[in-house]
Parts: structure tokens; C-alpha cells; sequence
């Protein structure tokens, strides 16, 4: 029923999380009635984050720099390790202003049945943190489901013998996404966190 | 907290229809985690709708060539002119499946308050299809809003004497938008239109 420009950016729209063809159909409308520079923003704002962000080389969250700004940050304490799945974890954690540590992001949790292996995940270069000095603990905040759980499991194996581990502490509801948590409920779990 | 090309997209996702700051982010770190190509074919889609999609230059329905998909079909009935706001309520009309004439894309309702008088919407445009000849109906299918329903007042007075005009019947939920109504209440209203 459209012109294939506008099927087109329909289909494309659609591929994002939480929007499905009928919000699809209206964003499009919605750019078609803007002008062109207002569209041009939002593509170019697309190209710029896939161009000019990467992977901090220190603890793998998202930055525009070599290191990311936490990595970057004197004042944050760094002989603590904060170990997430996902960049995005990261926000609630930093909302609940309790944490001023730094982080580690792993980029994904074990589960064998899905193909992900340690060496998938970045654990030999948490294990090269720790192995090089300085830190006092660390914690995971690995999202409180199976596969979180159990990376938390095989990490503080791992770990235990090197560095102090703990686990954010029960309070977060269990099978939810830490990214969806609320600030007072991460910081209750991080105050409350218990040694594995 | 972001790095900046994630707080610019983050920014630029927010001024869509629909979207929120959080389903901004989540969107965002979507994007972070997939292919640049992939990233890429969604910047491309936008660019493509702003430059390859313009106004039919017969009744305003977007196209990417001169004439839109209906008013190049033969097999449609040309002596009948269906009158809508914005193309997207095309999609309601269509999807009812019981209308097989053209259409007239105004590009708004007149709203004086709004500063939108009858020289800002394509009503010259609309008055020349008619006394081009060969009409023998023209419909009107604004939204049944107040905005909606004075245009379509002010245009029955315009074209009364050269034209049968009618209106979609009322069982259209007052108040609403066409373009998110239902495929049966517009079928019915479409069959019970009556004359102004």
C-alpha cells in the first residue's frame, strides 16, 4: 500500500525493541511531516554512535574515548570492581548514587545452552584487573536470574582466592532485568550485598 | 552520564511520536549491540524517505513518483474524491476495504486559533479537481474532531453547487483520530455516509 521508501523505513523501525508496525507506521508519518534536517539529525545521530562509540579499553563499557568517563574519573574509588552484564546495567547502579567504584562489563551472561562459554564473556580480562593489583573487592551485579546467578557462581570460583567477591544482596526481584530496576531498590541491594 | 553520541541519540529518539527518554535509551544500547550495517540500513531508510518521498501531484498522498499508487490505478473510480487530513488516515479508509475512488489530502483541518486558514490546505487544489470535471461525489473524511468537522462544513459550502458532497456517517468515536479508528466502524461509516 506505500511506496517502497516508506514500506521500507516501516520494516526497518519495526526491528526496534518496543515498537511494533503500528508505532512504526506513525513514527514514519511523523518524519515524512518534518523537515529534512530535522530527519537528517536523527540518522546522522544513528552513524555518529555506531562510528565514534567502542568499547573502553579498561572495563568494556561504552565510550567515546580510549577510556570511558568512569575509567577516566580520579576521584572514583578503583580498588573496587563492579562486574554487570551489559553497559546499560550501569544506569541504575550510578542512579542509586551509592557506588563509586568502577565496573567491569562482562557483555553477557553464562549460559552454555545458548553457546555463550567463558571465553565469550570478558573474564580473562577481569581476571587481568585483578591479577594486576589494587583491588579490594569485587562485586557482581549480574542480573538475579539463572544465567546471572550462575555467572556470579563461576566468577567468585574463580576469583575467591584472589580478591574479596560479593553479590548484590537479595531485594531485587527475582527474574527481572537490573536495567529495569528502580534507583531506591539497587541501592538497598548494594548497601546489603554479601560475600560469596 | 553518557558518552555524547549516546546522550545526541538518546536526544534525537525522545522527539519521536511514542517514544519516551527510557525507550530512547533502551533503543539506543539496541543499537550499540548491533552491526554498524545493520545501524546503517535504519539511517539509510530515513535519508531515503526524505529524498525519495514527495507529494502526488494530483491529490497530496505521499509517492515516490509523480503520481501516488491511486491515482495511477486505472481500475479505481476516478468520479469519486474521498477528502482526508494527512495521509496516514488513507490507511483506515483502505483497510476497510470499501472504498475504490481517489482521495484529496488537505494537510491539516482548518483551525484559525491555530493560525491554519483555508490558503494553508490544499482547498484551491481541490476545488480545481472538481470543476476539472468528471466527479460526481466528494466524500469528506476529516476527523470527526471539532477542527475536522468545520473543515469539512467550510468545504461543503464551497462545493455544494458544483458537487454531490457527503460526509462519513457519525459512529466514529467523537473525539478521536481517524487514522487509529477501527477497519469496521470506518467501513460503516464510510457505507452510511450522508449528504451536507
Amino acid at each position: 500500500m506505500f511506496p517502497a521508501p516508506v514500506e521500507q523505513l516501516i520494516t526497518e523501525l519495526s526491528r526496534l525493541p518496543g515498537i511494533g508496525r503500528r508505532s512504526a507506521q506513525r513514527i514514519t508519518f511523523f518524519l515524512l511531516r518534518r523537515s529534512r534536517d530535522e530527519a537528517a539529525a536523527l540518522a546522522d545521530a544513528i552513524i555518529a554512535l555506531k562510528d565514534r562509540i567502542h568499547f573502553c579499553a579498561q572495563c568494556f563499557n561504552f565510550t567515546d574515548e580510549e577510556l570511558c568517563g568512569f575509567c577516566r574519573d580520579a576521584r572514583r574509588d578503583a580498588s573496587l570492581i563492579c562486574v554487570v552484564e551489559e553497559p546499560s546495567d550501569i544506569i541504575p547502579i550510578e542512579k542509586g548514587g551509592e557506588y563509586r567504584g568502577l565496573y567491569h562489563v562482562l557483555g553477557g551472561a553464562l549460559s552454555p545452552l545458548d553457546g555463550v562459554d567463558p571465553e565469550h564473556l570478558r573474564i580473562k580480562e577481569l581476571i587481568a584487573r585483578v591479577d594486576a593489583g589494587g583491588i579490594k573487592e569485587v562485586i557482581f551485579a549480574t542480573n538475579p536470574n539463572t544465567t546471572g546467578e550462575s555467572t556470579s557462581i563461576y566468577l567468585a570460583d574463580v576469583l575467591r582466592d584472589k580478591v574479596k567477591v560479593t553479590r548484590l544482596a537479595s531485594g531485587l526481584p527475582v527474574g527481572a532485568d537490573l536495567e529495569y530496576a528502580d534507583e531506591a531498590t539497587v541501592s538497598r541491594a548494594l548497601l546489603g550485598r554479601r560475600e560469596l
